[in-house]
């Protein structure tokens, strides 16, 4: 254990519900279940009755920011208020891909921590140390910096090999975990699509957030055992086959049921 | 000329205006004059004065959005307010340093150019050509992609070198020029504050936005003259240097004054 909030509540719940599952709540105005009304109300509604059906079976949550952006001013407004409706007990990372010069990461962090909530965020490492700094100086939030993606282009420039021998994702992987002797709370997003993953294991113990699993095509018992630490721990986020199992009135019962077929 | 919108404007401003100062509008609510209430309101006041006082004069302007998000909410709204003080002829980026997952992106890209009217955007290249393609797909928009920032972090992974014998900010410079046969839409930022910029300068005929200058230590002339393109064109954002020479109640005439300067 770290006696780190974030990640203790993760070695909890993982223990205590037998799954390692993240919601990932990105809602998505199409595919609403067809008897809401398409529109930010009805996100609200759908993403109330998610949480409500699941927050008792799922070890954590994650919003992406960019699908409540979408809706514009209007939609951050709806990912505000589910700060209220997930329980304060249950982690919820709030994923921006953020980074930026220092003073600038510095009002990134203020967004998603302290007005929108989050226990944890993602980063993205680009710019080097200073732009993942002010984000690591929120001591009690949880930090997962971008390693290896679970998109196709992935491939373009993080699996790169530079002339140490690593690729460019095992660097920022081994950074992270020098960064992480400092300050104890950071994470890597290792996507479960990727053949990296087992190999990129070996090389630290953080804690991995594994996207990509469902929808994408990675395999959850598959993800999980290949991405979890020395504690036991990895974070798979399901969101669309979560989500989207069913578009009827049932549909927080089905997503309830996601965790039966575990 | 690129029979590009945003482009053609920029060569038509810095060819008339005879500068390419980009204003970065990058508001601190600690930094407004004195006579400002410290608030949204104030941050509002002190904007509308700069743009009023500088729009006959910059050759564009760019808002970093984190600088808004610091406020929540209301923050955003204040600088969805600003697409309709900055006059439609004035090229406007928003800062975002976005990039995600392909169906992410589109969310992204949704927000910066429909929601809060943006006519280019900052992209962080990561995530690889499908975090990027979907803002392209935005043929109007222009999309300046991170190179070479100019803090200090550029060093632990964009200097990198790769097997291939560039560093990652020069592997990611050539992709962009590849993708640019396709898209014409696209620019990169490279930094100022780098020596790198001249030879950076040699590999393409991309337009740069340069930042970096002023407060963070480089020199707009010399930048200009390393990093302009073929067509004669860069683009230098100068934010603190314009927005905080004064912190009287004649700011607006001072961040007016910066251009009697060039």
């Amino acid at each position: 254990m770290l006696n780190h909030p974030f990640y203790d509540q993760i070695a909890k719940h993982i223990s205590e519900r037998k799954n390692a599952i993240c919601v990932g709540l990105d809602p998505d105005i199409e595919k609403l279940p067809t008897h809401l009304p398409k529109s930010i109300e009805g996100i609200e509604i759908f993403l109330k009755t998610i949480i409500k059906s699941t927050s008792d079976k799922c070890v954590a949550y994650k919003a992406n920011i960019s699908f409540f952006e979408a809706y514009g001013i209007e939609g951050l407004q709806c990912l505000k208020k589910l700060r209220d409706i997930i329980p304060s007990s249950i982690p919820y990372i709030i994923d921006g891909k953020r980074g930026d010069i220092g003073n600038t990461a510095r009002m990134q962090a203020q967004f998603l921590f302290e007005h929108l909530g989050a226990d944890a965020s993602t980063i993205n490492p680009y710019m080097g140390f200073d732009a993942v700094e002010p984000f690591l100086k929120y001591k009690d939030k949880f930090h997962f910096i971008l390693a290896l993606t679970s998109n196709p282009g992935a491939s373009h420039f993080q699996k790169k090999h530079l002339t140490s021998g690593k690729t460019l994702f095992e660097e920022i992987a081994d950074s992270c975990e020098i960064w992480n002797d400092t300050y104890k709370n950071i994470g890597l997003v290792v996507g479960g699509t990727q053949g990296e993953l087992a190999k990129l294991r070996k090389r630290n113990n953080l804690l991995y957030l594994i996207p990509g699993i469902g929808t994408q095509g990675g395999s959850a018992v598959e993800a999980f055992n290949q991405g979890k630490n020395k504690d036991g721990l990895a974070l798979l986020n399901v969101g669309r086959a979560i989500l989207y199992a069913d578009n009827t009135k049932s549909f927080g019962e089905s997503a309830r049921n996601f965790f039966n077929t575990l």
